[in-house]
């Protein structure tokens, strides 16, 4: 079954973008995933094709009104999770990532304009995801970034050279540097161990180096790592 | 004068992508921005154009030649920020983003492969940023997620419905619930105090909701917003 994704948004005329090129517009020319769009504003039902109003308690900006949206969302069947794109949300991690792209696809739903009505989130029962704390323009962006962190993941969309599988954040940590050639650079050359030969050496380095840049950058990263690795201590060997 | 984003990019055809549209868009057409891209395949030295190579000490994918990279970021001149999107950077915060909307623009680069040699860093004193813990299929989404977020605050782009003064991380805080019509949906309704007319009850039910939902959701915001309050009691009122 083919991988799909339908984004609910105002300006679909912005998709595929980044993602007709590369690895994700070769998969979906390849037929591995698929992408199409509903457009809100083709669900309202007064003539000025209205999708937002003001809102109750006065501010700026207009709202996205619950009915107006439900409609469109719910024309997107009820197999997939829907993912509403909000600064609000979870933020985004690369294993909820595994579990959208282990699964039949996605529905993101992207807004503009203030924000949506909050009781569409229990309505359409909404997952809500956050990309970066940063404050868009609107969703589509964060769409584009989730669903391209999912499309390479898909079954024979990554080639070998293309797999990593020492990613930043597989394992919990940040991933350790790179080097290749030239060997020197600007008077700069590269960690001797990586030109030793000794493999388990440069295994050790890499991974001691990992562990270093997650425990000096990411503070809140490494914690979850030390955790997970006591919480498997305090469990003990598996018996039966 | 126009702030100015350039990407460095092995796919130049990936932009301006979503930002031909909407409110990037407009404020292209406008003259507030402009965009443009450098191929690092154009600084290539050999007769393939070669810009990666293999890693020194081994493993899956290639790494980015730090020379013909440089050669790249360097032709895009000397006088704006340079943004390397890397899952090892530091997380993107609405604070930078409004600290590069408010100079000259920046410059963006992005990877393919298995990531970037690692003395290109310093060597061309290359700020590491990441959007999401997730692994991309390159850098591009995630460049046009930061230039979405910039764009939009620069001075004249966005129009009065548009401005969000209440917005999400602005305070440090995540956003209050938004509601609009109709004023009953699917058996709920909104919150009264909403439609009471009393501006000083809403305001306090706005503030007391975005602290909940911060609490509730983002311990980790919460703890930074609670740590600058007590920084701002602890240096007690300013004196002359």
């Amino acid at each position: 079954m083919t991988w799909r994704a339908t984004i609910v948004t105002l300006y679909p005329e912005m998709f595929p973008g980044t993602l007709a090129h590369s690895l994700a517009g070769r998969a979906a020319a390849g037929g591995q995933w698929s992408l199409d769009s509903v457009n809100p504003r083709d669900f309202a039902t007064d003539r000025h094709r209205s999708v937002d109003d003001t809102p109750f308690g006065g501010g700026p900006g207009m709202v996205l009104r619950p009915d107006v949206l439900a409609a469109a969302i719910e024309s997107t069947g009820m197999d997939r999770p829907r993912l509403l794109m909000t600064p609000r949300g979870r933020p985004i991690s690369q294993a909820r990532v595994r579990e959208l792209a282990a699964g039949p696809g996605l529905v993101a739903i992207c807004g503009r304009f203030e924000g949506f009505d909050e009781r569409l989130i229990s309505g359409c029962d909404l997952e809500e995801v956050s990309v970066g704390d940063v404050i868009l323009s609107g969703g589509e962006p964060a769409a584009l970034l989730i669903l391209d962190a999912c499309v390479r993941l898909l079954p024979g969309v990554m080639g070998h050279d293309e797999s990593g599988s020492d990613e930043s954040f597989e394992g919990g940590l940040l991933e350790y540097p790179h080097y290749t050639k030239p060997s020197e650079w600007r008077g700069a050359g590269v960690p001797p161990v990586l030109t030793s030969g000794d493999h388990r050496a440069i295994a050790h380095w890499r991974r001691m180096e990992g562990l270093r840049a997650t425990r000096e950058r990411r503070p809140d990263l490494f914690a979850k790592y030390v955790a997970a690795l006591s919480s498997g201590v305090d469990k003990g060997p598996k018996i039966g």
